[in-house]
């Protein structure tokens, strides 16, 4: 393929092979090294700091800190600490920058921020010799190889990955993933391959050629792909695309729900799916259209069926049929995802 | 004034009152108790936990607790908790939940399990009887009053002003503040009474009568208020509206901007405000169609204009012509801002 999208559509193309490069013993080894680690540091509490895409990761990256884990992780705004010189004392902390590039002024202020407070300091990056991965202690190399379009794609699924494995290394102790653990992530590049060959995300692309507005929706892990999936809407095909936890959905943007506003929903078989149980019929009633992603077998729905995995896996899968909405949407719209006007690749904020 | 909107006209007219109240000796002594009692226990970090428009006032309490307290503080998403079952080791964290009803049952889970793996626990409402409030060791009442209106307005500015009390009163380390921190505060009711007379927002409100989708944009303290802005005009107005920090607006979204798409961007006097410095000239080149909320001069700029204060005041300001202009724009386009379509005031999630 050449042409508008070309980009891309390789860049998606090459997410099972990403993640199969990721879980070869070169790069495992490495992870499970930064992993012990840290395991060794005991770090009380985790900051995690990124910016668009990254942030989404980052985001999956502090619910398995706290779900698999059990130490509290949050989002820490650069700005506090750039713009307003706050010093908060990190010294209990373990601070994670995420970002593909590597390259943003304030996350690398923050780390070096961070590390001068006494905060075990990581950079997982694709670059990873990076201002970002060079301020930090600790680096993870994402491996995900050149992205040619703009929109990221597969930097941010090796993001995922990368924290899961580093995370369950964490867990582990001694970096080395369990055999369950391991057996479980083999299985992914063969699930994410059969993942993208459904033709589906293409056939609904014309549904949302005239679309307004889109929102996205889901819950616990499913709610970093909801969020990812409409930044990838706005940045492909300029549509404004909102992201809701499907608890704050029912907390007031509800009411903006119609049969003119198409709802995507992020649904998997676990109890993040099973908690949307309250919000899919409240969407009902509001006649609005919704399109399911995920595992879940809702009745009635049109969905892009995913396989199904424990959740914690999910967002590795159901990410990908959205991003090729996204790249069908917009070559729909005649826009070309590779180049999307006024955006550039590298982002220089303070 | 009766019929459409009446009750959430009443609500954003009474809060230069409700700032009065909170600040008198009854509600000030009982913050600085609070205050002196965290002080004395000493967190390492802070986690806020709140939904809808409670969470953008938390989003204000985390930069504060990192600027004026050098602490860090993190927004949790309850699900790790509520739907996956996570018992993060919370035992060096003070724990906020924030609500008006103090009647969401994942919050008060939140606050309960954070109580149980030994955290300080503090509820932040405007129903002192609330489950929250019985969940945490300490209570805040911010004192706001019935809110008429279902879109939040009143409560909102009030947790905000209580939540500044607060952390000023932990700063000053026995709860009491210093006399030049309650001589500014002291001032708030008459700038908020004054900002309220400004007849701009109502004189705008046409501009956005044929608007599709909306921009909001604003950076550290000024944050909040873009986040807080967007939700109202969306509950009020059913209009997209999608808020991005200056810094991740240019890693993205900015593509989304044209003629087309109009821009709110709140710019105050400080740093927050110098450091969109980048952005509008970006959102320039864009032409997009930008009104500046907020005390900077920009050149040229259509204007919310609001008193000058520091920064750290601005959000109790900033957010008053946002929220009549959200007004506004909804009984331009035929709606009741005060009976939003499918929406509850209360609402439980789990």
């Amino acid at each position: 393929m050449t042409g508008a999208g070309a980009g891309m559509a390789a860049d998606i193309d090459e997410q099972p092979a990403g993640y199969d490069r990721l879980l070869s013993a070169e790069h495992a080894g490495a992870i499970a090294r930064v992993a012990a680690v840290i395991a060794e540091r005991r770090p009380r509490h985790v900051v995690f700091t990124a910016r668009g895409t990254s942030d989404h990761a980052a985001l999956y990256g502090a619910y398995l800190t706290e779900i698999r884990l059990g130490l509290p992780a949050g989002l820490a705004s650069p700005s506090a600490i750039t713009v307003y010189g706050a010093r908060p004392d990190l010294s209990d902390a373990l601070v994670v920058g995420v970002s593909q590039s590597g390259g943003s002024p304030d996350l690398t202020e923050v780390l070096r921020a961070a590390r001068a407070s006494g905060a075990l300091t990581l950079a997982v990056t694709n670059a990873p010799d990076s201002p970002l991965a060079g301020a930090a202690e600790l680096s993870v190399d994402i491996a995900a190889g050149h992205e040619r379009a703009v929109a990221a794609t597969k930097t941010y699924t090796a993001e995922l990955l990368a924290l899961l494995m580093l995370v369950e290394g964490i867990r582990a102790g001694d970096g080395a993933l369990p055999a369950a653990e391991r057996e479980a992530l083999a299985a992914l590049p063969e699930l994410a391959a059969r993942t993208l060959a459904d033709p589906t995300p293409a056939q609904l692309a014309p549904r949302y050629r005239f679309a307004a507005q889109l929102v996205t929706t889901g819950r616990g892990y499913a709610y970093p792909t909801a969020r990812e999936a409409a930044l990838k809407l706005m940045e492909t095909s300029y549509l404004p695309a909102l992201a809701f936890s499907g608890a704050d959905l029912l907390h007031g943007p509800l009411a903006m729900t119609d049969p003119d506003v198409p709802v995507l929903a992020v649904v998997g078989s676990g109890p993040g799916g099973r908690s949307m149980g309250e919000v899919l019929p409240r969407l009902g009633e509001r006649r609005a259209d919704v399109v399911v992603v995920g595992s879940a077998e809702v009745a009635g729905a049109t969905r892009m069926a995913v396989p199904e995995v424990d959740e914690r896996y999910a967002p590795l899968l159901d990410i990908l049929p959205l991003q090729r909405l996204a790249l069908a949407l917009a070559l729909a719209r005649g826009e070309d995802p590779d180049a999307p006007r006024g955006l550039k690749k590298v982002t220089a904020t303070m």
